[in-house]
């Protein structure tokens, strides 16, 4: 198997002490972090070679974030350098029912959204690119950029997987132009991670199912169809009280819709937590698992996601496996 | 509406990281708090124009205490200054069932403890005053200067509003010494901070009834009528497993009794709680609420109370009402 | 009452910060520990005299060793110095379903595997000495000094307790040996700390019974006539559910068995509570406590212990009394 | 004396423990600064009332920004809130011979730079306004609301001050639109902040001469009778060796060029070295010290502001005063 | 040689971060000491046997200073328990040329200083006890248990040893009861610590001298003979630049006045280098070594007690004798 | 050019927070260096591609061990995983003039103390390899491997470079092996890294110069020759005072010696000094600079290499050339 490849935005994450606000204390902590780089290093966790195709910034912070990444194990070969800035979000963690914050810096600069195709001629020897939904929001220019390297991967033989990740309040756009940029990541992929309200939001499908699993399967069933996707996955969360909830995992292929057990949660740290399933699926994908073995373990890997500070998921193929077999124990020694 | 006084006052809070105990570290995380600074700050989060009449010693621990004031956006033009110490508290955070602990310094010797009238002649533009039951306590002189500056207070047109909060450690006079002075201070206040236990501990009152709520609507109606009180408000506390909660708040109107929702808690930092509740009551007498809607606001204000690090609330108008409509996500972004 | 002894190794705690991983911190928390240390320094808070015999490395990770063992209370004059090394482990933290993990240096080079007799010469006017089964594991040297210094006690009139500790991962010998050493050791012990698994595991015991409490029953009523064991304890731990717990102690003396109340129990860190549990044994051995008391006392001095960061328990008698009898507030103050 | 107000932008300083890199940590101190702030911020440590003029977002990190402001006792209430961004600067403090550095985040975009004279209507009951060269810079909308700004100051009859501060790397425009800039400003200042570099540098004067001290007193006299300024100061810094430098003072008042003593000096923070001078020479001016006193008063206030961490000088008049008369003992106890 | 006693005050320390404002931090380091626990701490350092006798309060902030002292290796068996409060000192640390400053709480009401001559009534099996001037200046009470100790311990065979440690602050006395406590001292004492400064203001002598060593030798030659003290010791510091400093030793004894080499000192932290001294003079006392040496150890353990955060000196006896040796590297590995 | 690879152990480095000892602290701050480690890293920082040869545990050590090393940007991917242990050294900093200590674990037991040669199969692309005499001195195995992969390494076209680092207490063999290791190593090495120390311990030269410089140039004239080796470089480092030293660098070629100029260095950080200059010369040696060049280049990356905290040198070939042309500022914004 060759590398795996994702494309997409790296931001600096600078996060207030748990649990307390930002006039609270006067340190922050930081990391970088964005989808790519999350399933990259949870891929790069589970034993495969990784590629991050991305731009940051010929300054010290750019020296930074190249550092982290690699940190992470992931080849930081192909990043190229240029531009100002980099994008940042600032965490303040919220304890229930006190929500989490999150405060954004002005990424429109960043030298990823100022960036051009030029600045990603290769795809090296790798058989996999992984795209993000995001990428389709935060500018014409990144979108088109995003849509011309999935056809090109394609046409060069790579397989492609999309995360719809649909977040409305990054979108300037009318509804259709969102429509169509949806429409053409899924027909162009192989993968695609999405649920009942990527459907209706972003493609404007309609149910009159009113349970969430039925709306999937009514749902995800057509999309699959219509834009001829040959494995579709994604999540289903419940709220049980404070940050206990849970957690099950679906893979809609052709008509099957095949479910994990659902799994009992306590939230520790909630971002990452998708790019933790996305990542178990491409893993399941790449090493053919079925598809019951391979949902089982993509929700496993979004489960310990949520038990992990900071962004990136960093468990183990093993560990993953053992929250499978449910063999934890609280303490190994 | 004019400014909100709160007299009270100020100490220094020493706690140890959760959750170790005081020979585990070498460190202590600092703050400053006392029922008045707690009641406008969370005041100042909802709005509010706040102004603080305490005294803080003249050296750097002064300093400090007033930079920290500031800070919370209270105004401390009027704080005095003089004398040689400021109160402390040590806190060591229990984990359940291991209780948290406190020790005190010698609070006699504070500033506020050996100030006197002088230190505090202006109420400024104000419309209210706070006061606490903790300045009858202390000393027989800042007893005497608590009720000499709120009939003072009355006599110049601002309401006045009272919190009971008895604490039985601190009195060192007869019971009738306590009785009498609870009585002078609720005879003269427009809002009163009370629970069942306040009616029977301080001013001898007996019920027959076996349950709280009972107990409540019992005593405090008694109470309301007998020393003329517009509003009595507060909260009934139920432990449910560890440190899983419910709080629910009261209003006695003459005979009414309105309750709010009984709210799930899971305590993070207990102190200041009560502080966040009393500051909704009056956030809501100020800006003329009915009874329902104020006891609403006041309840999820103590709610997110629980959730804050150190002893002053820090949530605002907008979050409480979130909290109210059930609004809350764990990560807004 | 003369002192108590315990003869242990004492390990250095290295561990990350709660919950993060190895890679995603740049500082480690440090402390010393090991089942002597952790129980004498429960039973200083208790209130008694202690003795330490082990051997420490005379460089500055031995003289941080001493110093931190001082501060526990817990007499270190008699402690050996010499030799190179201390034993560590790297403690990860985990976050249910994730588990902690532990991470050894090599102790077998260590001070004390490589001590020898001569370094422990003295009881002092000590009255009784404490022994653990990992003393047999880690090498034939320390299993002969310990079962040589276990008769050597007895012979001068001390009480001797011995707890089972069964490690397979330390043990690198045959069935039979393991099973020699661990019945030397029961048979010279007037107190044993055991569950039904060292039975079946170190002394090849079998029961048809299912259920724990029944093989518990069926077992070490077994054991303890076997060996002539005056009292038998330990405790029942079950999950709940994430991280919630309950746990039950007991005492098996001639053919009672005698239960504490079943404690629920949110587990804050694991290491160290079956310490606390035997210093509570211990403490109401040392004071005749009748069965009931002690075994009452032992396991909320083990809960207690799950509450307390760091392998050492650090709950005063009157801190679990107050446990036994539900007396237990959020805060004190 | 009315209150002294500071027009200009605040920035967030996010700085590396001393003295490591940033790919050496994962934490990052943070705090609020500006010449402004600064310059405020020392003159309330010396008694002064003082005022901020400047816009700050309406989200978390305004809100943080206030609080801290509020925190060094500046008043806040006229901080205009809106826009979306605040400028940041990410600081690694070097170690002789290697140098500090300064990574900024794009501020053209704060808002602050992207604000307009409708957010900053009052002088309410000021007598003194200060401006920095900073703001001619940043953008021709900023430069053109300062310019406003001074002449309706000096219209209501407010006294004025201008740091000249130039920062090449800020300025995208031709050297005449510089010239005129600082043309305005100086024309309009009752008191200037500048050196001999300024001179040169902004107005495009030249000097034959080839000492520091010589440049500045041929210069600088020139400067102040063509723009008829009624006081000029600034510092002359030399390097002695490693971080240990001089500061000596310098007032240029019509011909009369007037001294302070040549400091020795021990830089901690460079940063707000020149706020620490600007404040003393205010302070002075404000309580009509000679030119001797005042020169020798902004002096010593410079050299503390090079020990005090961080970029606002945190020393009082009496902490001046002290070593001004060289009466410093290195612990008062 | 039996044990070293040290009798005196201890005091929690609590520190702001080096070299920081305390409006600048929300963290406190915290230690215990006192001029007691210093000496005794370098004792224990050097091999020395010792007890301290103070009083401390039955509070967790007791028990902490208890296992503080018992990490630094001094036995603690004889430490009376009672009372409330410790005295507390709150440290800013300068930065040359801004000073430390130091701001105390209310040390009249400490354990200690509310303690009674019942709570320190054994000596046992010590050859030595070890007293400071500022037992005489903080009470009445203390000063005459301080002298009645002295006696006792006099007539029961011990030899005493006593630091001037004049500190006008804390005395509220006139002169004469001033110089007659000191007198009663020196006249107990086999060693006594003071320089020409403690004989011109407590003893109220005069010389014509102007340099500082013929000061030492005219009027401590005075003391020694009319007080009859066998050795009289202490330290000549000189100011270099910044915070480099000379400190040079001195023993007076008879008509005899040794000197040690001038050691350059670069001051890292300057509290306890006086106990640092005091304590190898002391140390070569016990090991009867010859005034060169005597001087020459305890001057160089005066300089490297500079060296060590916090009060307590922590160097070894070889750690000393490689300075007085010149034998030092900036690293042994 | 094609890869730099440098082969040696990689140790855990866990150091007491400046300047405490490790009693007065409860975390250590830990990274991961060794001389290979260091070259590379710095080699890294001037843009050459580099390789690390050594073998790492399998275990939590072993993986932030290799995350560690990722985030200097060495390719990590030809590290061997094995075995159980890391070395590991405990580093409490000195403050003048009390030294820094170094106390070690059982390096013998690590990984890389116990590989074989077959762990270290490729040199890939590479064009040069890097050796340290540290590999000469822990074990016969090492030795062995070491020189046995220098050999292969030549036999393949390599250059290869020899840090002699002679460290006597880890030497355990007669002199004579350690002289035939030299010799082995310094006839294969293109340039080796040396002093006259070396030449006296190592190779048993003498010689009856008294000034270093003329020691120097007198025997490392001698080794050049006999062993032909084409270039020798080292430092001569002289102690001003407190911690200024000078550092000059030399380079002898043939009869030619050629010095840097002699830079002031203030020292924060030791370690890493030297493979600072190692990794100059070496890069200079790569890029054909002339002896001038490459001696002044190596001198300036040694003495930044003294500024940063942690082993590994972490400045860029700009910010060399910046202290070499002496154009560097306190503050670059
Ligand atoms: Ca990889
Ligand atoms: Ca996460
Ligand atoms: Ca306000
Ligand atoms: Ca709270
Ligand atoms: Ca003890
Ligand atoms: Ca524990
Ligand atoms: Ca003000
Ligand atoms: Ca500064
Ligand atoms: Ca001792
Ligand atoms: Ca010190
Ligand atoms: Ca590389
Ligand atoms: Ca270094
Ligand atoms: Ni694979
Ligand atoms: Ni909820
Ligand atoms: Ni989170
Ligand atoms: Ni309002
Ligand atoms: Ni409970
Ligand atoms: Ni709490
Ligand atoms: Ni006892
Ligand atoms: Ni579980
Ligand atoms: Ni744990
Ligand atoms: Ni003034
Ligand atoms: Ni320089
Ligand atoms: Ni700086
Ligand atoms: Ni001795
Ligand atoms: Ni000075
Ligand atoms: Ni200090
Ligand atoms: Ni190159
Ligand atoms: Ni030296
Ligand atoms: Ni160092």
């Amino acid at each position: 198997m060759g590398k795996i490849i994702a494309f997409g935005e790296v931001m600096m994450r600078l996060e207030v002490e748990r649990y307390k606000k930002l006039e609270q204390v006067n340190t922050l902590e930081y990391s970088f972090s964005g989808t790519g780089v999350n399933v990259l290093a949870s891929l790069e966790k589970f034993g495969c070679d990784t590629l991050l195709l991305t731009k940051l910034p010929s300054n010290r912070l750019g020296d930074a974030a190249v550092a982290y990444i690699n940190r992470l194990g992931i080849n930081t070969s192909a990043i190229a350098r240029g531009g100002e800035y980099i994008g940042m979000y600032f965490l303040e963690h919220g304890f229930h029912p006190r929500p989490s914050t999150v405060c954004y810096s002005n990424r429109e600069e960043s030298s990823f959204c100022t960036s051009s195709i030029e600045d990603y001629e290769v795809f090296q020897d790798a058989s996999h690119i992984h795209f993000c939904g995001i990428s389709l929001a935060i500018s014409p220019k990144i979108r088109e950029i995003t849509i011309t390297l999935a056809e090109k991967a394609k046409k060069e033989g790579l397989t492609a997987s999309f995360d719809c990740n649909f977040r409305p309040k990054l979108w300037k756009e009318e509804k259709d132009v969102i429509k169509r940029a949806y429409e053409q990541m899924l027909e162009i992929s192989d993968i695609c991670f999405m649920t009942e309200k990527d459907a209706i939001h972003t493609l404007g499908l309609e149910t009159e199912e009113k349970k969430k699993k039925k709306q999937i399967e009514h749902l995800l069933r057509i999309v699959a169809r219509k834009y001829d996707i040959p494995i579709i996955a994604g999540t289903v969360r419940q709220h049980v009280a404070s940050n206990e909830q849970t957690l099950q995992g679906f893979i809609v292929k052709e008509d099957n819709v095949v479910y994990s057990r659902n799994y009992p949660l306590t939230v520790y740290d909630r971002i990452g937590g998708g790019d933790g399933f996305a990542s178990g699926i491409l893993y399941g994908y790449f090493h053919r698992f079925d598809l019951k073995k391979m949902v089982e373990f993509a929700t496993a890997a979004g489960v310990l996601a949520h038990t992990i500070a900071g962004d990136s998921p960093l468990s183990t193929a093993k560990d993953v496996w053992r929250l499978v077999n449910d063999l934890h124990d609280e303490l190994e020694r």
